[in-house]
């Protein structure tokens, strides 16, 4: 089975998108304009590819956009540079790419390899490495479940190309990292080559059709007058994205946010409103490109990897963390994520320990107050 | 013709590089013992071919150790990391190798192609790129005169590798630098591959035969009880790094060493002896892993691109930047350089204005007092 993907369709998937990405990801708006142009551009349909229809043998190749979301929205790309990673890769490799596929269905990275396959026409696989957006590499299911992430590719803007080998995947991040800094904080990469047999035990599949029905579901109730977060909610159910729960409902009272070791880090404080001053709790979120916990004095609300999403309060519109302002209006909502995230083998990856967080991660079944 | 290196030779070597180095080039110890083991582990003979004798279409690859001095002498190679680099070079220009060199005649980097070279059982051609040592990728005769550095490919002790290909030089070395930052200060390179026939019009031809010239004369002046300083000016007359004086002699009273953006970069203050207190001149030698410029209140006695070696005042033994000290007697020695470095073309590229000194080149016959 596979899903048409129409210009009219990317606002929604670009909604969605920006869901996923939990705060980060990188602004799809960036995104959604680079697959607009490459879709007029190449006159190609866009249509996404079952991860099951991919042959076992056939050559994946995941590209994304890497850097910090801050440096993203300054600094915008050609539009050849992801596909320029993905060749380069393929003449490295002399085999023949078969499609490429998201590593994070989150922000600008549910986008790129659309742009990817519009414009070498290759297919792209309806599948991701993340489940959503996280800051690092190593962050992939790719890596979890045993790929090696190089040989990968680094291409910028002016073309400059580096092509990296590493003895583990922390490195392959790690060298990533300081060349994306030097490439002036973004760069778009091809990595974590893989034949379709692994892929399909490897990718979180179907992430790219949940963006296009989560933004859909915020669209739909804005037209028809629904509420936006119980519309929301009923579509997550019918997904592996499942309970949400609104878990704060607020004004931004203040924001640090600094770009630093190539990550938009920082916090993110919201007031409670329609309370008393003296019984106002405060929710503190974290986040390095994503929103990583939510805190109140009393205890943690949510944690990696369960999403947590920072909406406008009225049109449930994602605010991604280089959007975030004093003053706005916002409701939180906290996600739990399909299975294959929350596995031992990924919380050892991505679990709040990895980053720095001295709890355990407790899904949100458990550790959630219904509001 | 070519000259033949010995074991007994290598102190030699090592002290020659370490003078042309004029403070930086990393530590010469360190690659002297790994010349000495290449040589004992391969039981091969060294031999360094001279330029003229390499053919116009055989492929040469330049070879060197890139990083912060200070770092070098805290991680010691594995042995193999710049023929690896060489290898992978190669590999990517899907080119059999004929010959590494040196791109710089200075410290380490006299003797890590010496090393590649027994490793692989290939020549090492008696040039460099740059005439001594200087601090930055492009400030290599390579660049100067049209080749192009990348593809360039480092490594580290792990075998961690990445391959790069810029669009200009500046680039190739600001993303090398950040890759060797993030690989702990110290990689090893392969660039600037070309054919003979460029080598030939683009290379300083005999300097790895002057370091062991220069690393002679000092050893023999101290086994025959000579004056080290005349008898190695004298002996520098004989080559194309003439004239050359005593600029200063002194006592180390201060030294500003900080390893910040890949580099050990700092300052040295030298206080004149033997003067009444009142009357004390300081000398002031700023370094960006190699020595600078050096100054007094009362003007610039030596600039880029003139050598400015400090030297023990008993045994002038060179004393690298990673290696001063307070309270060490010293001589200043500035020696002027090859006319090839100090053509137009050369000082746009590393005169004094590129180092961030505000003054023009003045070759040290014009303004040097004698001593």
């Amino acid at each position: 089975m596979s899903v048409k993907i129409t210009i009219d369709d990317l606002p929604d998937l670009a909604r969605g998108a920006a869901f996923l990405g939990t705060g980060g990801g990188g602004n799809p708006y960036v995104g959604q304009l680079m697959v607009k142009l490459a879709m007029m551009e190449t006159g190609r349909e866009l249509e996404l590819m079952d991860l099951h229809d991919v042959p076992d043998d056939a050559l994946i190749i995941p590209t994304a956009m890497m850097g910090a979301p801050t440096c993203i929205v300054e600094k915008l790309p050609q539009g050849m540079e992801a596909a320029l990673s993905l060749r380069r890769l393929e003449q490295h490799l002399a085999k023949k790419v078969f499609a490429t596929m998201p590593i994070e269905a989150g922000g600008v990275n549910s986008m790129i390899p659309l742009v990817v396959a519009l414009r070498l026409g290759i297919p792209v696989v309806d599948a991701d490495g993340m489940g959503r957006a996280f800051p690092e590499l190593f962050h992939e299911t790719f890596h979890i479940y045993g790929v090696s992430g190089t040989p990968m590719v680094i291409t910028n803007e002016h073309g400059d190309q580096s092509v990296i080998e590493t003895h583990d995947n922390y490195m392959a991040e790690w060298l990533a990292r300081g060349i994306t800094i030097r490439m002036g904080g973004v760069s778009y990469i091809a990595e974590y080559p893989m034949d379709g047999a692994t892929a399909k035990r490897a990718s979180i599949s179907g992430t790219i059709s949940v963006c296009l029905l989560i933004g859909r579901a915020i669209r739909f109730s804005r037209e028809h007058q629904l509420n936006p977060f119980s519309h929301l909610i009923n579509t997550l159910s019918q997904t592996t994205y499942s309970p949400a729960r609104i878990i704060f409902t607020g004004k931004i009272s203040g924001v640090l946010r600094r770009t630093t070791d190539g990550f938009a880090k920082g916090r993110v404080n919201i007031e409670e409103l329609e309370v008393p001053v003296e019984n106002r709790r405060v929710l503190e979120i974290e986040f390095q490109n994503e929103n990583l916990i939510a805190r109140t004095e009393s205890g943690t609300l949510a944690v990696v990897p369960d999403l947590i999403c920072i909406l406008d309060s009225e049109t449930a519109e994602p605010i991604t963390t280089e959007d975030l302002r004093y003053g706005q209006r916002v409701r939180v909502m906290a996600v739990s994520v399909p299975a294959i995230m929350r596995t031992k083998a990924a919380l050892a990856v991505w679990g709040p320990r990895q980053f720095g967080f001295n709890i355990d991660y407790v899904s949100m079944d458990c550790n959630l107050p219904t509001v």
